[in-house]
């Protein structure tokens, strides 16, 4: 039995797989806010999903842990986690101790992209582009995640696509954040609402000219990150994740459409077949939560060869 | 002993390469037209490197081509190569037969990319971003290069990065290569000239209002592709080559203006440090010539696991 969980701002989702990958558990809780709180949410959450029905009989073998913010290559460390009020984190050394199986983190994206290449099949290349205040991607090819030199590996938020777009937090113009990410989109609306890129949409069907603006550049975005992806790691698939995905298929027709029109002008874009190689990421699917069992799990293999 | 060969426009560039690497033997004759001249080239070139002092005590033990064109994954077929008049070619069923030994094939450009990847010391992970009439990238990291899943891993010429830039031969606007393609450059200046980016260059340098723009639209278009490559495969490198690479300084300190001027305005963008981490390949490398010997020894080695 390996645990993996998927740390949010908000929310922590725990799952318990077996042996063939199946699911057999699953609880979520608050995630507490501050370095203290993280490491009582993890150690709270994987005792509750130890008496879970189902999990309660089999012993746990490793947790796999997937948190926002950057993680140190080969570390447990945690850097710049923002959204949980931690500035650094050695969630390894603060867990494995009283877990006593070994201990895996991953920035959460990138667990994501993991547990959706073994939701989508398990076989082949993909991306996961995860749509929520930000815009980022985890390339996995053949089950393996591509981790790059320096930690920006799938950073295609950041890659501008206009010179005179919108500026980005990140003092460039024109990014694909910039456009897509719902940070960006709720900061340019301006207006007051739980649901800010859906009020957008809705605005955008009643006529506002502004709001039909921002759903364009949403449209636009994506679009330019899918195509950057394939024409790039030439990905067979992306799937699309996080928040702004709640939108369903009025975020998926935009995007098909956008890319269509693109194959319309250009019969090299129209041979890459871009609008049936997107597809989203089921509703409610515990991604990255998955993703960060099959880290922990790696993290457990090492541990086996090392110790021979 | 194995021998790599890039088969170019109009040149066929051939080395021998020893146990340790290290090239002993090299040749250069005239590319034929069409595909009986070119297995005739192939055929002449093998034949003339056998006869170099240096290489004629040793046995070839395998021999590998790179050549411009798309190459059927995991065949010896060679499809749309029209530089070279060759519409559909089997180039290993034409030459294994008669050289006798196994035979390998592969896009000229990720045949650079691997000879590249060697020179510049074979570790960590690069990507080569070939400046020629077209721009495409190859992706290495620790000696593997990316293939990708449909044959289009690294066309990063072929990302727009900004909607109203110049219209691009494959039907978009803004296109990187529209911008820093020696074709699209050579296209746009319309004057007549053996070496129109350098032209463009001098033009510019004396004052030119419409070289000094194509000049600068050259150092974005290359600029671009770096933070692409960086962005999405987060390789430690970005080495340059192809033809235009023969400008040397006068390219290379306009994209690192370029780079830093982004650095400037975008606190993310310096801390990626990109200006150090391009690199010209040294002028007159035969990094495609020795990829293409690696890629034909991997062929050896395949046969030698197959045949026990």
């Amino acid at each position: 039995m390996k645990v993996g969980l998927d740390v949010g701002g908000t929310k922590t989702d725990a799952v318990a797989v077996d042996a063939s990958g199946t699911i057999v558990g699953r609880v979520r809780l608050a995630t507490g806010w501050g370095a203290d709180a993280v490491i009582g949410t993890v150690l709270t959450a994987v005792r509750a999903l130890g008496a879970e029905p189902g999990v309660a009989d089999d012993v746990i073998r490793s947790v796999g842990i997937g948190i926002p913010g950057q993680i140190e290559p080969g570390t447990g460390r945690v850097v710049h986690a923002v959204n949980l009020g931690v500035d650094e984190l050695d969630l390894v050394a603060a867990t494995a101790p009283t877990l006593g199986v070994p201990v895996g983190v991953e920035n959460d994206v990138k667990a994501a992209a993991l547990g959706a290449f073994a939701l989508h099949g398990g076989s082949g290349s993909m991306a996961y582009l995860n749509l929520g205040t930000g815009v980022a991607a985890g390339i996995v090819s053949e089950g393996s995640l591509w981790r790059g030199a320096r930690g920006t590996a799938g950073e295609v938020g950041h890659i501008s696509i206009d010179p005179n777009g919108p500026l980005c937090r990140c003092g460039q113009r024109g990014c694909i954040e910039a456009l897509a990410g719902g940070g960006a989109i709720a900061e340019r609306w301006a207006r007051s609402g739980a649901l800010p890129v859906r009020d957008v949409f809705d605005a955008a069907d009643a006529g506002d000219t502004r709001a039909r603006e921002l759903r364009a550049g949403l449209a636009r975005g994506v679009a330019a990150a899918v195509r950057v992806l394939v024409l790039t790691a030439d990905v067979d698939a992306v799937v699309f994740g996080g928040g702004i995905t709640a939108l369903g298929d009025r975020l998926m027709s935009d995007v098909r459409a956008e890319l269509a029109a693109s194959a319309e002008a250009s019969p090299f874009m129209r041979s890459l077949h871009l609008e049936e190689r997107v597809e989203l990421l089921p509703a409610g699917s515990p991604a990255a939560a998955l993703g960060a069992a099959l880290i922990g799990a790696a993290r457990d293999a090492e541990g086996a060869l090392t110790h021979g």
